[in-house]
């Protein structure tokens, strides 16, 4: 808590303007621990409102951008351009932004899903080496201390070799027609042109396929699913069943449903192995429940006994005061903007760094909804 | 709890003998509301044990018999022969002495799952109705009070129409190979000889299908499931994923599971409606979980307020003082001994008789277990 | 479960008539492991609803009672006279019916709690030891298996000496005035008369007092208590508040009220010691908390792994299979059928004759409600 | 979220340097909203340390101090003096340093306890008004939305008057002699010099005890209690059993206790009224039990269903994505520099501005650990 601190580094951010949820979250996420500053923006498709949020959030008039195109030539030709560039507009616009940001030298940080097309993800992976410029796309749901715990038991090989996964993510405020009244969360996540081909598959489903994937380490060999809209005229699904063949032998039954009254954000992940079992709920994210074979179930908390140092470091205050959604968040602006750092100035990544997720694994989210999709359409397994 | 209790009727028991674990269930739960009196068996396949069962158990020696044809024979030949008659033997024997048990004008009560194939099932579908004799299979978990409060609503339409169900039922006492070390209970149940064609989704995988089925009222249209076997050398699947395609539109997720190290008995049910959802775990039978879209999440528990009377009719004992398996089991055969009796007499069966699941049910699960694995081997949907 | 049955016991019930709570759950607890035979009975001080209850109970014409006086003489002088009387009358009749029992050579069973004063509890220690006769309390959350494993780790110092214990009894039922609609539980429970000194406190509140006892083996030194009726117009106590300071050094919280709405029967108990701590609930009675310094908290269940004797003898069915109240109960019946069983044949006394609580617990109970009735009139602590 | 974000103010800290876990605490909570910059420090007594705390914090050097009289004077003579001085020094310094801030024109943000004596909290209180600055301390726990959520129920008459109160508060971290290691956090908290007369009573008693007053609106009349020191030498109490009465004749348990192994943050707080009750845990922060008479429990989330503008206003991000102790610290200082700038442009306090904790909750929370050091040492009830 106490070491010394570099100076912050600046940010621009695109998108993330009055009346968006996640951009918001991004920015608290990265003020918790001072990680950067933001120093410019284009907050808005609509230039009043782009302006009218860089004003509200005390940025200067000449870093006060109306379009992505106009911040990232402007800010490339500053002699203090901003260190990186977080993307947090709807799905359709993250690769051309990206892309952009990228082709000027910019290190990128991107809400997921990374893209709409496996394609345009890959494309991003090039860019990325191409210009060496990180990007880091934010499954925040990885920065949780004992997220990072369960991991390292499982690399540790506490449990054993993996056998069984259940992931599930399941909330319940798309039961109704949401969009039909307006609502500008539900709007844009059911329209195909602006969300892509996956409805909850695309905005929840990624992150527990990407929760399992960082946890376990497994890497998925063929999937079968059945998707399904349960809201009359929704034309993405809000309804997500998947089987997930593994390449290791071992098995996931993974379910995302938004139409699941009753839920707030319920992503569980329960993984059970040869010789034991771990257990993790995002609604209590403090404790990880760990079962080894015959014997009773121990329950590690956050800030408390055994810890692996994946989590010790990606926690800042003592057991039983609970951190959360934006702490966890917080962790993958640490780790990124530790990254960043370190890149500029040619070091070994630090432990923070090294746990952030990248292009690479946005790219697999992406794969993912597709394969889903696919099965789904075709009532078949498709390969990975 | 004060009513004028009838005289209990008498019951003779078939298998169940010394070290078996679920003889000794059906006793106590007929004893603890003196629904029946045990007063004759043949406990045991090996004679000399059958016989030493029936010394322990108190009954006399002229109604301790070696073999079920014996039992059957000579109790249909006494004054004073046994009302109905309880088979609690490994799965393979439940067809022919249930048939000779029907044949011989008794009530039978039987474990399940009924029978090994949906033909002996329908069998005895066709015998009960001959020979005008009840035939009741111990879907025990049905007798839980809060699952009938569940069903109530769900029949008052308290959660809308349904679109998805969720229901798991994992257990990890067979996460490593038990049945090398000559385990009992382990031993019969990755026995294809003894068990059927099912291992886990026999053995629970049907409990689960039975209590979704129970509290939803959906028929099952189609089936896709994925059977493993994840120790090595078990000749049975002990992991089951399952989806479930109702006639209704809707659809649900049956995860069967023995391997999940750190699970007791994980029978859980959510159901998913239009206009509400409904949550039970039988670890905390006591309790179940509704919730209305747009409102707070309510429990209602057994001996509290707002209770379906179908609920309040299966609990003994207020609030707050756990009632548990055993009493569950004791409902369904409170339900089954009032079926008898009502049925003896020409008259119409209580409320209680009326929920106990019968042969119907035992044929239902029979099929469900034939269509998982016929669709795991052929990796396609398959109709019900 | 499978061992010899020995022959079933006979017994006569006080009290308990129809209607009554109390004896139903006793003849259950009694009925499920087959440990004792119900012969005869004198069920109410109406002679008729006596008769009539014993008639319902499938009694005998000559052994159904009208007085326990006439039950104590007649059964005193059959041959086949009941091996034990069970006493279940509200508590101003317990004294004088044990003391009759005791002085016709009968073992007693009675209810909780024992007396309305010390001295008549004293004097039935005297006529129990006097007339060699057992006296059975039954205070029944002594029963639960976890309750027992958290005696047998106190006991093998697994968390040290203890220093602090919280006990509370919430409940809720007492909340509003119910005396005054007539329900008949409410009303003798609120009369100094039929209840004695204590209302909450010793409807409760011992059963408080006796589960810390039983667990820790501390002995109180003495009281400081608040005792306090919310309810307009109700004589005796419906919240207590006490400190007990033990001889040990240890300090205790308890806590007994029934105006808790939203409380069921919410008895839980915490101990902390130098090394260790243990939390358990009876409402979920199957599990127990235990955690040592700078460690993780482990989750002991019945029938799990790592159980002490005395809860795997406590239990009958495997773990993730809830038992509850009446299994607890019943684990008492158990315990005091073994012991008249080993005492009428100069045994030593089994295992679970040793746990079950005796007169002297009863004592002790009625002594802790004298010594918090004196302590809240004068405001100030009182010697035990 | 995304009102018009007015300009941040400025603080200066005083304490709250390296290694110091309650400054760092307070810094997160202030950055996570943005509602003020850190600009000037004099962050130990210690000049060198206090210099590189402020290096490290990126503090300029002229605003950098040694000593808080330094702090005070220097900045009371800048044009850009600081709009606030938060003080997080151990407890003893606290009223000479917020003394001289009070009358250099400083509003004053205190960590609790406010001061050691209860006099000292009243000059605090009268030089407040006298120079007209505001003085806010620091409970933080009433920062939860929920806690907010529960105030407003009960406001509303929604559980009737209240009846009994149990609060607790019970950590396990002092459980052994942390203090003989050298531990900074435990040995400042156990030395009466620097904590004052209170050890877990002051530490944690005083945050319970203001709980409970910021909820239900009680105010004490008389005071019972038992201090405790269960670690050998510790010579502050680490363990508090508490009795309050309330004028309104309402009754508490008040429990705190630093020995109970298990335990990291366990704040509870269960309130009974008579018409219903109310029940929060610290840990599970999100979510609130209530229950009205003979209905089943609802349980509120935050971000949910029928809440009240207070939890609404002070809650980011949406039910299921879970907040915790550093958002509900960061609602203190959003309602604490609302206030201060409303206060310095003579408008109305906000909303957010009317729920902070003052300097009269300070006085009550010191005169609160008082009351109870001198009912321990006298074995009476004191008056409050």
């Amino acid at each position: 808590m106490s070491q010394t601190l570099p100076p912050p580094l600046t940010y621009a951010m695109i998108g993330g303007g009055t009346g968006a949820f996640i951009g918001e979250v991004h920015r608290k996420a990265i003020a918790l621990d001072h990680s950067a500053t933001l120093v410019a923006g284009a907050f808005s498709s609509t230039p009043e409102r782009s302006i009218e949020s860089a004003r509200q959030l005390g940025l200067p008039h000449d870093r006060s951008y109306t379009t992505y195109q106009e911040l990232v030539k402007q800010e490339a030709s500053r002699p203090d351009r901003v260190d990186f560039v977080v993307i947090v507009t709807p799905n359709d616009s993250h690769h051309p932004i990206a892309k952009a940001a990228l082709e000027a030298g910019f290190h990128v940080v991107l809400d997921k899903p990374a893209t709409q097309t496996s394609e345009q993800a890959q494309e991003l992976i090039e860019l990325s080496k191409e210009h060496n410029r990180l990007c880091c796309v934010t499954y925040n749901y990885t920065g949780y201390p004992m997220v990072r715990q369960a991991r390292a038991l499982i690399e540790a090989n506490h449990i054993g070799p993996i056998r069984k996964v259940f992931v599930e993510y399941h909330q319940g405020w798309l039961a109704s027609d949401l969009e039909s009244t307006g609502q500008k969360q539900a709007s844009w996540r059911v329209d195909p042109h602006r969300a892509g081909i996956g409805g909850a598959i695309g905005d929840i489903g990624t992150h527990a396929e990407n929760l399992a994937s960082f946890v376990t380490g497994l890497q998925p060999q063929s999937i079968y699913a059945d998707l399904r809209s349960f809201v009359p005229n929704r034309p993405l699904d809000d309804d997500a069943s998947v089987f997930i063949n593994y390449t290791s032998g071992a098995h996931a039954v993974l379910t995302a449903s938004q139409i699941c009254i009753g839920r707030g954000n319920g992503l569980t992940l329960r993984i059970h192995g040869e010789s034991g079992s771990i257990s993790w709920n995002q609604e209590t994210p403090d404790t990880l429940e760990v079962t080894k074979l015959n014997t009773n179930p121990v329950t590690y908390s956050r800030g408390g006994p055994d810890l692996h140092d994946d989590a010790t470091i990606s926690t800042r205050i003592p057991q039983g005061h609970p951190e959360g959604y934006l702490e966890a968040f917080a962790n993958i602006y640490k780790g990124a903007t530790d990254a960043i750092r370190e890149h500029n100035s040619d070091q070994d990544p630090s432990r923070l760094a090294q746990l952030i997720p990248t292009i690479d694994d946005g790219y697999q989210g992406v794969r993912f909804v597709e394969c889903c999709v696919q099965s789904s359409r075709s009532r078949a397994a498709v390969n990975f």
